[in-house]
C-alpha cells in the first residue's frame, strides 16, 4: 500500500469520526481553523502548524488556542453558517489574534481577556466584511486579524499595557548586512514562512511547510515561489537588508503567492505568473506599509498580502484572461483543477455582471 | 389626566401644528435635526439639547445652529427626499460640524464661512455615503460630521487658521487621576454624555439625558448603561486615566448603546449584550484612535462610534440571531419593539439577500 | 474654409486612419491616454500635452511614455475590455505614476523597472476599483495613479531608493509671499493648470490649456476657473502662501472644476455651480490632506480630486437637481450637452435605483 493510499484512507476516517463523534467535529473544526492560517482546510495541516507554534513559542500557541477557540465559539453562537464554520473560516483570525496580541502585551490575566473579546470581535469583524465583500465574490482573507490587532495595540499603548519586553511583531530594521550562502539562503526562505505565524525560525517554517504538503502539493510549491520571490524582491530593491534574513519580506509573499497560485484562480501559466507578481508585489508593500505604520509604532501584520489579494482578486473578475474560482468552490488547489478540468464547480459568472452574494 | 398624557397631548398638538403651518414645519424640522444628535427624531429632545449647549457656551450653540440651518438648506435645495429631511436626518451633522469648528477657529467672520461650507458639505458627504451604504441597509451615522470636520481642522490647520486658546475637542490625556466617590463617579457619567455635543459639563449632560428621555425610556437607559460601560472599560483597560471622569471615553459607548441598544436592532437579551459590548468596544478604539491620531493632532470625534455601529449592523445583518430593523422602520427603540411584537415594519430581508437600496 | 471646419476635417481623417491601419491605431489609442490626463478623449489633447511635458522636463516626458505604454499593454494582455481601452481609459494612470516616481527616484535602470512594474499595477488596480466602482456608475479617476505611486514612493523610501536631488512633487510650503500683480496672477493660474503634470512651468501650464481647447472649449474654461477657484480659495482661507504662485493649490481644483463642469454632469447652472464649489473643495483638501501627509513625507498627488468628484458624483447620483451622466456616455462636455438636448445618451437611472454594472 502506497504512502498516498494510507494518507488518503487516515484522512477519510478522520472525516467519517468526525461526523459521527461530536467531540471529534469539534476538535476538527477548530484544527481546520488552524489550517486555514495557510489557507487550506484540512485538519492535518491544522495539527502540524500548531506544534510549529508550540515550537516556537509555548505562550504564543496557548494564546493563538484561546483566541482560536473564543472566535470560533463566537460565530457559533451568532448562528453563523454552519458550513463556514465547520471549514475552520471563523477560527484563523483568532489564532493570529491571539498570538499577535500575546506577542506585544504584558504576560497577565488582563491579556486573557483581551485575546478572547479580540478573537470574538475577530468573528463580527468577518462577519460585517463577509456581507460587504461577498457580494464581489472577494474574500475576507486575515482583514479581521489586521483590523482586530491594530485597534487592540493601539488600545494597549494608549493605556500603558505594552510589554517593552514581549517578542513583538516582526517588522523591518536597517542595521545588519545579508550573507547569501545557499544554507543561508534555504534558512532565510523557512523563516519567511514561520512568519506567517509570527515566529522567527527555520524549524517553524519548516513544519509550516510539511503541514501544506500534507493538504496540497500545488499550495507548497507556491510557499516556496513566495518565500522566494519575496526575498529576491526585497534584496534587489533595497540592497544588502537584514531583515530579509529572518524572513520580513516573506510571510505575505508566501500567503499572497498561495491565494493567487491556483486557489481563487485556476492554475494556468498566467495566474502562476500573476501570483510571482503578487509575491513581489506584497514585498514591496511590506516595506512601504512598513514606512507610513512607523509613526504610530504599528506593525504591518499581513495587510499587504491582503491588499495584493484583493486587488488580484477583483482584477481577476473583470478581466477574462484569468480564471476566477466562486468562494463557495476554493478548497485546495488540486480540487480547484479537477472542477475546472471536469466542469464541476459553480459555472463563472461573465466579468461585469452581479454573482450572487455569499458570506465568507 | 397623567403627566404621560399631558405630553402625549402636547405631542400631538405640535405634529398637527408642524403641518399645518410652514414656519412651524421649518422649526420642527430643525428641532428634529438637534434631536436626531442623540439619534432621536423628536423635537423636544431637540430642543432640551439645544438648551444644554446653550448652558455648556453660547457661542458653540450659535454656531451649531447655523451649521444645521446650512446642512438642512443644502439638503431641501438639492431635492433629497422629503421624508428623510422632515425626519432631521440633514440636520445632526450640520450641528456637530458647526460646534466642532466653533470650539477651534479663531472666531471671525471667516469662521462664520467655514461652517456654513462645512455644514453643506456635510450634507454632500451624507448623500454620497447614504448611496452607498443604502444598499447594505447601514445608516451613515456621523461619518458626515466627523470627515467634513477632519477636512476642515486640517485645512485651518495648515493654513494658520486654528485658535490656540478655543475650548478645542475632547481628547484622552495622561495627566492627573481619578478619584472614584459615588458622587464624582455620577458626575463623570453625565459629562460622558454631555461630550457628545462636545462639552464637559454635568449640567449639559443632564439636560440631554432628560431630552433623550423625553422621547424614549430605552435610549435614555443606554445612554446610562453606555456612559458608565465606557468609563469603567477606559479604568479597566488603564488604570487611573483622569480623561475619564471628563468623559471622554464616554461620549462614543454612549451614542453606539443608544444604537445597537433597541434602534437598529430590536430590543432582545442578545441585542442589550451586543450594545454592552459596542460601549466597551467604542471606549477602548477611542483610546486606540486617539493613539494614531496623535501625530496629525485630529480629535477621534464620533469615529469610535461610527465603526463600532456600522459593524454591529453589518455583522447583524449576516446573522439571524440579532434581529436587524429596516433603516425606514428605525423611529424610536419602543415604536421599533411594538413593531415587531404587532409584525409591524418592512419585513426582514433573509441574511446574505440584497434589501432594496435606502439612501439615509 | 474656416479654422473649425479643417479641424473638424483633420479630425476625420485621423479616426479613419486609425481605424484602418494598425500602427496608427496605436498611436491613437496612446495619444488617447495623455489626453484623458485632462479627462480629454481626444489625441490632439494628448499630443499637445506630451510637448508641454517635454517643454518642462525631458526625463519625465519619457517615463511618462514608458508607464503609458506599460499600463496599456498590461491591460490589452489581460483581455480588458477593448472600448475602454481605445478610448485611452487604461492610459492617463500609466503615464501620471511614470511622471511622479521618476521625479522622485534616482534615475538609474531600476528606475525603468519601476516604472514598468507601476504602470501595469495601475491597470489592476484600475480594474479591480472599476469593478467595485463601476456597480455605483463612479468613475475611478486618478485613484490607481495616486495609490500606486503613494506604494512605490513608500517602497522607494524605505529602501534608500529615493532621489533627495529629483525635482520631486509639488507640495504646500509656508515660505515668502504672493505677490498679486495682474501678470503674476495669470502666470500662477497656468502654473496651477501645469501642476497636472507635475511641472511648475506656465509654458507648459498654457499648452495644457491649449490641448483641452482642441477638445471641449467647456472643459477649457472650467480649466480656468479651476485655477483660479483653487488658488482664490487658498488665499483666502491662508493669507499669503507662496505654494499659491506656484501652483499648488491648483491642479486639483483643475481637474475637479473639468470633472465635475460638464463631463459627469450635464453642463446647468447649477452644475457650475457645484464644479466651483468642488474646485474650491479640493484647494482645501490639498492643505488638509498635506498636513496630515506631511509626517510621512508623501505628496498628496491628486488624491484631494479624486475624493471630491468622488463625493459630487455620489452625492449627485442620490438627488434628482443634478443632471448626472452615465459613464458610457462621458466623451467631451459639448457632447454630454448635446445628448442631454437631443435625448441620446443611456436614460438616467432615478435616484436610489441600482445601475447596470460598468467597469470603468
Amino acid at each position: 500500500m502506497s504512502q498516498a493510499t494510507i494518507l488518503g484512507r487516515a484522512a477519510r476516517g478522520w472525516t467519517r469520526a468526525a461526523s459521527a463523534t461530536p467531540m471529534v467535529g469539534v476538535v476538527d473544526v477548530l484544527l481546520r481553523g488552524l489550517g486555514q492560517v495557510m489557507l487550506q482546510n484540512n485538519p492535518a495541516t491544522g495539527l502540524v502548524l500548531a506544534a510549529g507554534v508550540l515550537v516556537g513559542d509555548p505562550l504564543l500557541a496557548v494564546a493563538g488556542l484561546v483566541g482560536l477557540g473564543s472566535s470560533t465559539l463566537a460565530a457559533h453562537l451568532l448562528g453563523a453558517e454552519h458550513g463556514l464554520i465547520r471549514d475552520g473560516q471563523f477560527g484563523f483570525n483568532g489564532v493570529l489574534v491571539g498570538i499577535a496580541l500575546a506577542a506585544n502585551l504584558r504576560p497577565d490575566s488582563l491579556l486573557v481577556l483581551y485575546v478572547i473579546a479580540a478573537g470574538a470581535s475577530s468573528t463580527l469583524v468577518l462577519l460585517a466584511l463577509g456581507h460587504l465583500l461577498g457580494r464581489y465574490q472577494v474574500p475576507v482573507l486575515t482583514a479581521p486579524f489586521v483590523l482586530v490587532t491594530w485597534a487592540g495595540l493601539l488600545a494597549a499603548d494608549r493605556l500603558d499595557h505594552l510589554d517593552p519586553d514581549g517578542p513583538g511583531v516582526p517588522a523591518p530594521s536597517r542595521a545588519g548586512t545579508f550573507e547569501g550562502s545557499f544554507a543561508g539562503s534555504f534558512e532565510a526562505l523557512l523563516r519567511g514562512i514561520s512568519q506567517v505565524v509570527l515566529q522567527d525560525s527555520w524549524a517553524t517554517g519548516l513544519l509550516l511547510l510539511f503541514g501544506v504538503l500534507l493538504s496540497s502539493r500545488i499550495s507548497a510549491l507556491f510557499a516556496v515561489v513566495g518565500s522566494t520571490v519575496g526575498a529576491a524582491t526585497a534584496l534587489a530593491l533595497g540592497g544588502q537588508d537584514p531583515s530579509v534574513v529572518h524572513g520580513v519580506f516573506g510571510f505575505n509573499a508566501v500567503l499572497s503567492a498561495i491565494a493567487v497560485g491556483g486557489l481563487f484562480f485556476v492554475l494556468t501559466w498566467c495566474s502562476a505568473l500573476l501570483a510571482v507578481l503578487a509575491a513581489a508585489g506584497a514585498a514591496a508593500l511590506t516595506a512601504g506599509m512598513a514606512a507610513v505604520l512607523a509613526p504610530s509604532g504599528e506593525p504591518a501584520l499581513t495587510a499587504p498580502f491582503v491588499l495584493v489579494t484583493w486587488l488580484c482578486v477583483l482584477a481577476g473578475r473583470a478581466v477574462p484572461a484569468l480564471r476566477p474560482v466562486a468562494l463557495a468552490d476554493v478548497i485546495t488547489a488540486e480540487q480547484v483543477r479537477r472542477d475546472h478540468r471536469t466542469g464541476g464547480g459553480t459555472p463563472p459568472t461573465p466579468p461585469g455582471s452581479d454573482p450572487p452574494p455569499v458570506t465568507r
